[in-house]
C-alpha cells in the first residue's frame, strides 16, 4: 500500500514555544505535532511545514505535509492527533488529501499574516500574548497612507533580517490593510512570500510612522535603500500570527 | 494627614488565578494586588473589591477602593503599582480619587458582563483561555429571541447557583445583546446585580437554545419555575469577563 499524501492544517499559540521548526532540547511545535503522530501511528513520523514560525509567534492555519498510509478516515484524523497532543497550544483543525506532486513550500502562491497592535495607556491581560503593546497613541491613518507603499513587487532588502539566506529580497505585496476595533490596530498583509522577519520590519516601521517619527512617504526611499537601518525596529513576535496560505493543488 | 479614598480600575487575565478574593496558601488577583500595594507604600494594606469574580474569570475593568495618604500623584499611581506587580497577567489601569461616601459595593449600580463563546469545529488556541468551546453550531438567532426574556425585574433564582446567601433573588436586566464575529459569539449583559453563577448560568442556558434543547420561549417558564435544575449548565469561567462597572460619585 502506497504512502497518502495528507496535508494538515495547523493552529498554534506559539507563546510556550520555540518556534515551528524542530530543534533538539527545546519545544517546537513541529516537534510537538510529530511526537503526536508517532505516537498515534506508532513509528518515527516526520513532517514538512510550509512555514517557518519563529519563537511566539502564532498560526490559525499552518500547513503541513504529512506521508503515511493510516487508514484513519480522513475527517476523523484531526481529532485523532488532537487527541495525542497534551495540550490545547496546537491544534490539528484540518486534513485533506493532497496529490503526490503537491510540495508544501513550491506548491504555495501566497500567504497572509496579521500583526496585532495593542494601542492603550496601558497593558491589556487578556491579549498580551497576541499584540505587541504600545502605549503611545498610533496615527492610523498615517499608517494606512504608508501601506499603499508596500504594495507591489520590490526589493525588500531593507525589511529583511540580516545574515538571511534568501536567494532574492524581491517579494510582491498584494494587499495591506490596517484596522482598528477596541484599542487593537490590526495590520494584515498579503504577499507571494515573506522574508525573514519581513513582516516584523514592516510592523515596526509602520509604528514609527504612527508615531510621527517617519512619514508615510518616507517608505519609497527606505524600500530603494535595500538597508536594514533605514527602517524600522523588529515588532514583537507576540503580535504576528500566520493567519492564511494558499496553494496550488 | 487624612487618608485618600482612591478607586482602582483593574484588568487581569484569571486564568492562572483562584478568583478575586484573597484567600491562604492560593494565588488571588486581590492578594497580588495587595502584595504590590503593601510593598509599595512599605505597610500592609487591605483593598476592598467591587465585585467578586471566580477562579479562572477575566476582569476589563474591576474596580477596588485602596485608603491610602500616599503623596504619589494619583494619575502616577497605577505605574507605580504596575511596578511592583511581577506579572502582565494583572495591570492596574486607573486611579482616581473618589468621596468619603464611596462603598464599592453600595456606590455600584450597574454592571456588565460579557460571555464569549467559540463556536467552531475544532479550538482556536488562541482564545482557549477566554472562550468557552462549543463544537456543535448554535443557532444565534434563537438565542437572540431568547434574550428578550431576560430583560427587567425577575426573581432569578432558577439561575443562581444553589447554596448561595443571596438575601434575595430579584435582579432586573436592563440588556442582553449578542453578536458573533470570527466564529466568536459575545453576549453582553447588564443589569443591576448578579447572583453567584448567574451570568454562566444564562450562557449555558442560551446555549442549549442554540443547540434547539430548549426553545426561546421557555425562558419565561424556566424564571418563574425558580427551579435551578430546569435552567441550563453552568458554562466554563474562562469564557466570563468583568467588562464594566457603573457607580455613583
Amino acid at each position: 500500500m502506497q504512502d497518502k499524501n495528507i496535508l494538515l492544517t495547523i493552529a498554534y499559540d506559539g507563546t510556550n514555544y520555540f518556534g515551528w521548526q524542530k530543534q533538539d532540547n527545546v519545544k517546537t511545535i513541529q516537534g510537538e505535532v510529530e511526537r503526536a503522530l508517532s505516537n498515534l501511528f506508532k513509528e518515527d513520523i516526520n513532517i514538512r511545514g510550509a512555514s517557518r514560525t519563529d519563537t511566539g509567534v502564532h498560526a490559525l492555519s499552518q500547513l503541513a505535509l504529512l506521508k503515511h498510509k493510516t487508514t484513519i478516515p480522513i475527517d476523523r484524523l484531526p481529532l485523532a492527533i488532537n487527541s495525542f497532543l497534551n495540550t490545547k497550544e496546537i491544534v490539528v483543525t484540518n486534513a485533506i488529501y493532497v496529490d503526490e506532486s503537491f510540495h508544501p513550500q513550491n506548491s504555495v502562491y501566497k500567504k497572509t499574516y496579521q500583526y496585532k497592535i495593542y494601542n492603550a495607556p496601558f497593558l491589556n491581560p487578556l491579549v498580551r500574548n497576541y499584540t505587541e503593546f504600545v502605549h503611545k497613541p498610533l496615527d492610523i491613518e498615517k499608517m494606512r497612507q504608508a501601506s499603499s507603499y508596500f504594495l507591489g513587487e520590490h526589493d525588500f532588502k531593507a525589511f529583511c533580517a540580516t545574515g538571511s539566506m534568501a536567494k532574492t529580497t524581491v517579494r510582491t505585496i498584494y494587499d495591506l490593510t490596517i484596522n482598528k476595533e477596541d484599542n487593537i490596530i490590526t495590520i494584515e498583509i498579503t504577499g507571494n512570500g515573506f522574508l525573514y522577519n519581513m513582516v516584523r520590519i514592516i510592523a515596526g516601521t509602520l509604528i514609527d510612522i504612527g508615531h510621527n517619527k517617519k512619514q508615510p512617504k518616507d517608505i519609497e526611499g527606505i524600500i530603494l535603500s535595500k538597508d536594514r537601518q533605514k527602517a524600522g525596529k523588529t515588532a514583537s513576535a507576540s503580535g504576528l500570527t500566520l493567519y492564511k496560505i494558499y496553494y496550488e493543488v
